[in-house]
């Protein structure tokens, strides 16, 4: 059982250190820092994270989201916004006992947070099967990284505390798929359609995110994604082999 | 707020005849009928109904159980079996919090309950969202078939009169698509895949009741059918279009 957080090109090294102070405080497994703005172990950085300061040394770096995601089963993303369209968003209390039962069977756990001005991107949080909305007031949601972070982390341990956790869906199937095999079958799909004309460039990215989200929604299993691959395929196959 | 109660193929008129008293004794809204194979009518089970007659008489009969359901948005059935291989199966608990939020927010709700001796068939469950397995004993898990609609239905209740109901995700996005367009999709699909030879006439079952759990699973809405069922038709124009 592994939880790892994330974090999306942070730009404060007090944050980044304060992040990983409650890495330390949380038992975090892991920091991941995906294509960070400032220096981890700037000396601001080391300074905050106290007792952290090992998290931060161990730190790895990644270029971008899905790669700091690959071996991921389960991901959990943070949004600060009041509303996020097309995708749903959780209470923590809602997705904590999820996040705790993937910690109890060996699931590879992140929790992603975004950019200090800017959040997650809609593209990184459909890389995410559940997204959280903290219970902030409506008149300023958005909370310092490192705020969100405490709370989260601190929630999650609340549940794994309780006597009687929610009760869970049993874990039946397995995990999800994981994030690089669910994105390939994706991108297949999409060049597929825009091969068959379903697709126009100028459609192509809005609706294959109704697709994405669809998929997280149902934590498509990787025998799920291997079968949509197969018929992506199969499609493109008959597709070209009646042309002239 | 509807909640109906459905009963497929019932042979037994005491067991119909109870149902239709449980459905009296919790409120509930209708009772249907999925080709009886004995006459609510009967004697037997007006007396088994006592106070809920007018629900026997009330009772529509329809031909299958895709008919009886065609205006339902939420239907979870029950299941005796302590494994369904592919279907995953809820405890109850699990599952009430959705039924409840349902008859909150004007969806119509259905109960699904099997024949005494066999049950549901995989297809009729596939019609279901959610399959809920009671707390029977491993050694004869299957319950008579009015005293599985009793401890449904009071579970519900129960759920209903709880001061803090576990917490749901907020109704975002709208109900799922009612089981006919879904079906209608499904079939669509199953066509199109077998015209490009990704289905064969032996594989093509148990191959689109994956992909049926998969779209059940994510509760799949009106809009996202319809996106599917838009690739369904083009990708077929784009197969044929090219033949000579």
């Amino acid at each position: 059982m592994t939880l790892v957080v994330v974090l999306v090109e942070p730009a404060g090294p007090l944050n980044v250190g304060s992040v990983a102070r409650l890495c330390a405080n949380f038992a975090v497994d892991e920091l991941r820092l995906v294509n960070p703005r400032c220096d981890p172990k700037d000396p601001e950085a080391l300074r905050m994270a106290v007792h952290g300061q090992n998290v931060l040394h161990n730190a790895r770096h990644y270029p971008s989201l899905l790669d700091a995601l690959s071996d991921c089963h389960r991901v959990v993303a943070s949004c600060g916004r009041l509303d996020h369209g097309e995708i749903p968003l959780q209470a923590p209390e809602q997705a904590m006992p999820w996040i705790h039962q993937g910690l109890e069977t060996n699931a590879r756990v992140a929790l992603v947070f975004g950019r200090e001005d800017r959040g997650l991107s809609n593209e990184e949080l459909l890389l995410s099967q559940r997204v959280v909305r903290l219970h902030s007031g409506d008149a300023y949601p958005s909370l310092n990284l490192s705020h969100a972070v405490a709370v989260l982390l601190h929630e999650l341990e609340r549940t794994r505390r309780q006597p009687n956790p929610h009760p869970l869906e049993p874990l039946q199937g397995g995990e999800a798929a994981l994030p690089p095999q669910l994105d390939a079958c994706l991108i297949d799909a999409e060049d597929l359609l825009l091969e068959a004309g379903f697709l126009l460039d100028h459609t192509a990215k809005a609706r294959m995110a109704k697709v994405r989200a669809l998929l997280q929604r149902a934590l498509a299993r990787p025998e799920e994604v291997a079968l949509l691959r197969g018929m992506v395929r199969q499609l493109r196959w008959a597709i070209r082999c009646n042309r002239p």
